[in-house]
């Protein structure tokens, strides 16, 4: 499926000069929708994991799908203090100022295997900070999968420790 | 399945005095997980609907899975500023002050029909607010489906006009 023709393109959203992707239109096609999720569990059928993971909030709406249909646990990464039990937190820089992620402490043991799953990469700070939490608890990083990829942004260089996959590349 | 071993009860959380019902563990268990969304759909499957629609972000976590298990569209409610296209925007009370959220202006037309997906009922404040938008656009509401309903915070009364469907109930 030409994913792109669902792809709304938004001029300076969400501030002036920023082209913005918007796939809600991907989302709101069934049949686009689920060829989404198929390509990714497609680009995932060769690998050995246990979870998937997911930042939110727009990371949910693929990863939870992706681990539904291939019968796997989800496990979100949210922002700070929404997660009730105890975390753990890692920072990352943003342009201006910093932000930071949790995860649940007892979400992972040393050795479970995770695929993160997420909308888009850009500069790949947010999946920087995912992949610091998955191996401050021992665990490994089977793959990064993204549905869109911003090349210009050089995403793919900052995680040139990881595999990373993704289904359209702008 | 029962869903309710793999709820996590959390004391004083958000804050001091409130029982926090928390799902991940739901979400990290493969078979719990395919079962809760299943059973969605078998809630949903003699109806007729065009879109599962879910508010951010947390009603992305099942809303997802079911469009895509049952072959819909998904439609996101977002908090406000997120949604890049043209919006519409709701406003609700919470206990202090209020908050809102958007939905985009071309989303729906008249006569769609749409399911709401959502992982919890409480007082039912926001998800009044989802079925005002839907409304304003013209749309039809078949039915509001959670995975727990917390009933002494009486959420099905004050969703009185509409089919109230939920999983597990505390």
């Amino acid at each position: 499926m030409d994913f792109m023709q669902f792809v709304r393109d938004i001029p300076d959203f969400p501030q002036e000069g920023v082209l913005f992707r918007d796939i809600t239109p991907v989302l709101q096609n069934a049949e686009a929708l689920h060829a989404a999720v198929d390509r990714f569990c497609d680009i995932l059928k060769k690998e050995t994991f246990d979870y998937v993971l997911g930042p939110e909030s727009r990371g949910f709406i693929f990863g939870v799908p992706v681990a539904y249909a291939m019968h796997k646990g989800f496990i979100p990464v949210r922002k700070p203090g929404k997660l009730p039990g105890k975390v753990i937190t890692q920072s990352y820089d943003l342009e201006y100022g910093s932000n930071s992620l949790e995860m649940h402490a007892d979400a992972l043991k040393p050795g479970d295997r995770v695929v993160v799953v997420d909308d888009l990469i850009a500069t790949g700070g947010t999946t920087k900070a995912i992949c610091e939490l998955v191996e401050q608890l021992g665990a490994h990083i089977v793959s990064l999968n993204f549905f869109i990829e911003l090349e210009a942004l050089k995403g793919r260089q900052l995680l040139s420790n990881y595999t990373v996959n993704s289904i359209i590349t702008y």
